[in-house]
């Protein structure tokens, strides 16, 4: 099992970042990766068990991923991923924020499990702990800070 | 501030406890004291940010209540009253289950934390733990078992 | 990973059952599977980082297992085991109580997260799950009961 | 009842962090109102339910807490408040640290739940929030550093 865990700090307030990132149709209007999304059909965005389906921005294909946990308490969504591009198996994702008091500032946590259906953990590892999740973080300060 | 807590084990699979019981808007089917439900204008349900609006079966009024959390990793909900005819303030409550292996059961606990309005502290815990919680998880097994 | 989850109902308070299985040490008290044990030199017993080492029954050898938490409020201890005659790699391992308020017992939880260094998970997997864990939760009801 | 939450980030790595913190008889090693410390007769430092009785700086008198949980997995302390100069009811406080991985940082919050016997709740809380909390996470990162 491939553990995957990235942190860093937002320099916004959560409020902001969580108006953005509790939206679970709407990676595209903040993650570099994600182009146009839907919620697939029978169910509402953000309503437990809805599947967001989006595209790649490299044009690699389309990721479906299900919401299995949300709380405006934690600022938490948990989800995981049924469709894809991607060689994974077994992924859930936990992304969570909590505040900073000391200057108004977000924590953010992002972390998976999964296997890699194609044998190279070495790979895919970082790959997701850099590329998607720490890219995406700074992607998601930067669009917080230009509202 | 008053704090509740009730548990109990209920002789039946968390899957189908679970079913019954993350259905937001679903309280009319098990809980005894719940007549009719609707979840208000603008939200679907389960959706978290939504708002349960269902009728007391003793005539009393309605209750609003939103969902603030829900998780089907956990299988938990909570959620917060946001209106009726209780005489509660910043009442939050959260009801989880989790699997018993050893029998296929399952252990449900539910908990609230509020205060009362109307300076009766020493009346409404009890009433919230025996009557509403304690109450309701015997129906909802009920319910359950019948099925 | 095998992931273990075995989890029942103890027929006693939660205060009874936790003053037994809260003693790191104490294991034989209550443990079928294990005879003498003692903390490693240089710590107290339930000293986090303590290291409890102990013999098992059938004379195979003698288990050392690390107090990583324990948490009087949560009713849980923490633990890795860190050397020993079974083939247990990354082992670490939660035993969890909460009281059932409905009848004054005690839900008990006990999981675990190891790889099997024999490449033999499958009979891994069921004898942590049913002897060590369920055969143990078994064997802590009926001496808490005998008190 | 008064919640108290503080969170800063402290530039230096969990390791660091938590090797101070998690002495729960070193406070005088880093906080700025601590003098001599010692665990009372009959436990050890770091053993779940040890209490830690420190001098206030301030010549006040001596403040009596009690280890409640501590985790090196979650890096986690929870302790009381038993004794001492301050009209503290029901006091329980939680610090707890987490990795920031972007750039080697530690993420810091410290909370507490307390009633004030004097009925001077909005003097107390921020009190205990920005002297007590703020202050000496200020102090722990000042520590770790000149190390």
């Amino acid at each position: 099992m491939i553990k995957v865990r990235t942190s860093t700090v937002i320099d916004a307030p959560i409020e902001a970042v969580w108006a953005l990132a509790s939206d679970f149709n709407g990676l595209p209007a903040w993650h570099p990766a994600a182009a146009e999304s839907h919620i697939e059909a029978g169910k509402a965005n953000n309503e437990i068990g809805c599947v967001r389906n989006f595209a790649l921005k490299d044009g690699s294909g389309r990721v479906r991923e299900t919401l299995l946990a949300a709380s405006s308490i934690d600022h938490t969504i948990i989800y995981d991923m049924v469709g894809g591009p991607l060689p994974f198996l077994d992924y859930v994702s936990v992304l969570r924020f909590e505040p900073v008091t000391d200057g108004d500032r977000t924590f953010a946590v992002w972390t998976a499990e999964f296997r890699a259906g194609d044998g190279e953990p070495d790979k895919w590892g970082p790959f997701v702990r850099d590329e998607v999740f720490l890219g995406g973080l700074k992607a998601l300060e930067r669009t917080v800070k230009a509202r």
